[in-house]
């Protein structure tokens, strides 16, 4: 089985594959990577974009699952808003490639991934690179981040309701 | 020319074609609905819905503009979140078939329609059915916000900027 996880954001959209083998515990990471696009962009180009990229790399890889973080209690609207739009293109896409969708809270995501809810992003990025064998942890947080809910979905931590409604 | 409003929701998405013949006061209307989603569904489901219908309507009538409502100071996150995952897919989509996009204000659109920025949804939906020479008013306020968009587009009217930085 092979999972997807996403950092939603409209200007760096973290993303990380990793495979479950035979076992919840055991991991394999395959790839991750960060698509970025420029705020001098206008917003549907920088949707396109996402959109395109990411599409690119289901193709390749071909997940079952999409892991992202829900957007819970979002008391920065102004910063909220733009990421909702990253994230509604996100969602769409997993309906049309047939993945289920799982979404976690950020501290779930923390806590399943290094036991600790209010651990800090460095924390993220290590216990990523400790739980997937990576020779370094991946330079990029949003990156870890995604791989992160990617761990997370793979030890069948719950996951929010996300209807949004 | 011609330009497709869409009010933008989760649950109602109102649409409407319209055509500028020759001049932007002289305008044709092509149809008009509603995208319905269920609560019930899942929202990445709801997503791929809207995805879906307004990807056949925009094949169908091949517009060169897409007209909508801007997503301007939100008090209300909860019920802007879910409008702004929808409003995402409608922006992308207008940048796979390379539509110019416009987005305004409601005031702005109510202004432009009737006269009044402090418009009453009644008062749009009549003054959409006299520019647009209908027979009855859309029984739909979410397909007469969506052609009232339009008509503002048509208009000329100056839209927001909308980089959503």
């Amino acid at each position: 089985m092979r999972i997807l996880g996403v950092d939603p954001g409209l200007k760096n959209i973290g993303w990380g594959i990793i495979e479950v083998i035979s076992h919840q515990r055991l991991l394999r990471h395959l790839d991750h990577g960060v698509i970025e696009t420029s705020s001098t962009w206008k917003l549907a180009d920088r949707l396109k974009h996402l959109h395109d990229e990411l599409s690119t790399i289901i193709m390749e890889y071909n997940p079952d699952i999409l892991a992202n973080e829900a957007l819970l209690f979002q008391k920065n609207v102004s910063s909220a808003l733009p990421v909702a739009h990253a994230r509604g293109v996100i969602l769409c896409l997993s309906a049309m490639h047939q993945m289920e969708v799982k979404s976690f809270a950020p501290n779930t995501i923390k806590q399943a991934v290094t036991g600790n809810g209010n651990a800090t992003k460095l924390d993220v990025q290590q216990m990523v690179k400790i739980l997937l064998k990576l020779h370094t942890a991946p330079n990029s947080d949003h990156a870890a981040d995604a791989l992160a809910c990617a761990i997370t979905a793979a030890y069948g931590t719950p996951c929010v309701s996300d209807k949004l409604t």
